[in-house]
C-alpha cells in the first residue's frame, strides 16, 4: 500500500508498504482524510523515537472488522491508544495509560498517512452522516481538548487565559467557550486571533496578559517558553494545564510553583462522543481552521507546509 | 537587641540592631527558641534577595500585644506570613498569597534567630504548656507538612513515596503516617531512614523505587534531581507534591508530565491548629531529629553546622 514513512527523522512517501493485517478484535479502515497535528512535527524532529507510518488524527470507512460485520462499511473515527485490558494500568480503569498500549502513528502501531490501517474495534466511534470528512477528521485533537475538563473543574465564573492560537489552541479555546466561563486567547499573530475574535473569544498578546490574575491557564504553544507565560498569568493557587509536547528539556525555577503553590496539570488524550457532539452541533467549528489539502501523494510537501511558522491544519486526502 | 543578620549572602551576629516597635494589631515576641530550615539556607545561597534578621520557625513568649492583653506573657508560636486583608488574594481567603504580604525572616519582616520579633496577633497560636520549647518549635515546618493534606486527598489505600529523608521529609512522613497510606520514604543516609524504620515507617533507597508505582510522590529534597525520582515513582494519573524550594532553574523534561498526565502541586505554608494538635498528642514526634542546640551568640556556627550534608535540625536558643 501507500503511506508516509518516517525513519532516523526523515519522512518519505512509500509505495511498497504492507497493508495491514488486522488481528482477531481489530478493524481495517480505509483512511479518507487525516490531519496533520504538531506531535506528528515533533516526531520528525526526534521528541520520541518512532520509526513506521505517522499520522493519528484521522476519519476512514471500516473495510473489515473480525466478528463485528455491523462496522462494515460505516465512517468512523478512532482512539488512538490500543490497551492490551490487562495490566495494572487497565484493570485501574486508566486504559489511554495502558503499560503496554501501542499508539496510532505514535508508539508502535503504524498510522493515518496511508491508505489504509488497523485499530481495535473497541476503538472506533461511528461518525453521524451529516459531518463532513473534513470536520470529522478534528474528533482526536477536539477530545484531547475536552480532556483538560475531565481534569480540572471549569465554572462561568473561572478567569481562564489559553496560551497559544495554534491548531490545538484554537480547539481548546472553541472547547472552553462551551463553559461559559470568563475566556481570554493569548497570541502573537494576528490571523489566527482574528478566527477567534470572529467567534466572540477574547484575544490579546502575552504583553497585555493582566499578572497573576487567571484562575486557569492552559499551555498550548509547543514552545518551553509558553509554560513562563502561562505562570506570569496565573494567580497564586491557580492551575496551569499543560497541553502541548516538545522535545527536550525546559529550564524551570520550580521555586516559584511551590512558592505560589501553583498546579501543573499534564493533559493528553480525550473523550470522543462528547467531541463528535461538539463537532456535530456546531459548538466547535473546525473550518476556518483548515489550512490546505493535500493529496497522499503530496504527504512529505504537506508535513513542509504545516512546519511554516503560524501554519494551522493541514489536511491529507488519503 | 543581638541578632543575626543577613546581608549580600553573608551572615554576621550583631549586638547593635533596634529592638522591633509592634505597630498596632502586633505582637512583640521575645523569642525563646528558632529552628534552621533549608530555606534559611537557601537564602544565604541567594534564593531571594532578602536583608535583614532570617529565621521563621520560632516558639517564643509574649512581651506586649496591642489592645490584646490576654497574649501577655503566653508562650506562643506564630504563621509566618503577615497579610493586607485587602487585596484579591486575601478577599479570596488565601491569606498566606496576599499580593502585599510580609513574611517572617524571608520578605520585608525581620525574623526570629534575634531576642525579638514582632508578628501580627492574628498569627499567634498559644502552646500548651506541656509542649516543650524544643517540640513546639517545630510547629511551622509540621503545619507546611500538613499542607499537602490540604492539598490532595490522601487516602489508607494510596501508595505513598515521599523523595527526602532530612528534616522536611521526615517531618511529611510522620504526617502521612497518620493518615494510614501505604508509605514508603526514599533517603540516601542510613541515619534518617533509620529514624523513620524507628517509627513503623517503610524506607528504601532510590534505586530500589517501584517505578510508576505511586499515587502520590512528595518531592522534599531540595534538589533538582528529586523531582525526576519523584516522576519516575508516580504511576501516569498520579500526583506530585512539591515541598521544597531551590536556587536557580533546574532542566525538566515536561513532555514527560504531558504524557503521562502527571499533577504537579506547589505547596507551601500550612495550618498552625492541626500541627500544634499532633505535637501535643505525640503522633508527630521531632525530638529525634533535633542534632544539636546553639545559644544565639553562636547563630553563625549553628549556620555552618545546618548546612552540613545530612544535618537535622539545628535550634538555636535565643
Amino acid at each position: 500500500m501507500r503511506g508516509l514513512w518516517l525513519e532516523a527523522q526523515a519522512l518519505r512517501l512509500r509505495d511498497d508498504l504492507e497493508a495491514p493485517v488486522p488481528p482477531p478484535g481489530e478493524a481495517l479502515v480505509r483512511v479518507r482524510v487525516a490531519g496533520v497535528c504538531n506531535t506528528d512535527l515533533e516526531l520528525v524532529r526526534g521528541y520520541y523515537p518512532y520509526a513506521g507510518v505517522p499520522g493519528h488524527e484521522f476519519v476512514g470507512t471500516v473495510e473489515a472488522a473480525d466478528g463485528a460485520p455491523e462496522w462494515r462499511g460505516r465512517r468512523v473515527v478512532g482512539e488512538i491508544n490500543a490497551a492490551c485490558g490487562a495490566c495494572p494500568a487497565c484493570e485501574a480503569g486508566r486504559r489511554s495509560h495502558c503499560e503496554k498500549r501501542s499508539v496510532l502513528g505514535i508508539v508502535g502501531r503504524d498510522g493515518a498517512f496511508a491508505t489504509h490501517l488497523r485499530l481495535p474495534i473497541a476503538n472506533l466511534h461511528a461518525v453521524p452522516d451529516a459531518l463532513p470528512d473534513a470536520v470529522a477528521v478534528f474528533s482526536e485533537p477536539v477530545a484531547a481538548a475536552l480532556e483538560i475538563q475531565q481534569q480540572v473543574r471549569v465554572a462561568p465564573s473561572d478567569r481562564v487565559v489559553v496560551i497559544g492560537a495554534g491548531k490545538l489552541g484554537q480547539l481548546v479555546a472553541q472547547t472552553l467557550a462551551v463553559t461559559g466561563c470568563r475566556l481570554q486567547v493569548v497570541g502573537r499573530s494576528p490571523r489566527p486571533l482574528a478566527l477567534l475574535a470572529a467567534r466572540g473569544i477574547a484575544t490579546a498578546t502575552d504583553a497585555a496578559i493582566e499578572p497573576r490574575r487567571a484562575d486557569l491557564a492552559i499551555e498550548c504553544t509547543g514552545h518551553p517558553d509558553g509554560l513562563e507565560i502561562a505562570r506570569r498569568a496565573v494567580r497564586p493557587r491557580g492551575t496551569i494545564v499543560l497541553k502541548s509536547t516538545y522535545h527536550g528539556k525546559a529550564p524551570i525555577d520550580m521555586a516559584r510553583f511551590v512558592v505560589d503553590e501553583i498546579t501543573l496539570v499534564g493533559s493528553r488524550c480525550g473523550p470522543f462522543a462528547p467531541a463528535l457532539a461538539l463537532l456535530a452541533d456546531g459548538r466547535v467549528d473546525p473550518r476556518p481552521l483548515v489550512e490546505a489539502h493535500y493529496p497522499l501523494a503530496d504527504a512529505v510537501a504537506a508535513f513542509d507546509h504545516a512546519s511554516r511558522p503560524g501554519a494551522l491544519k493541514i489536511l491529507i486526502d488519503c
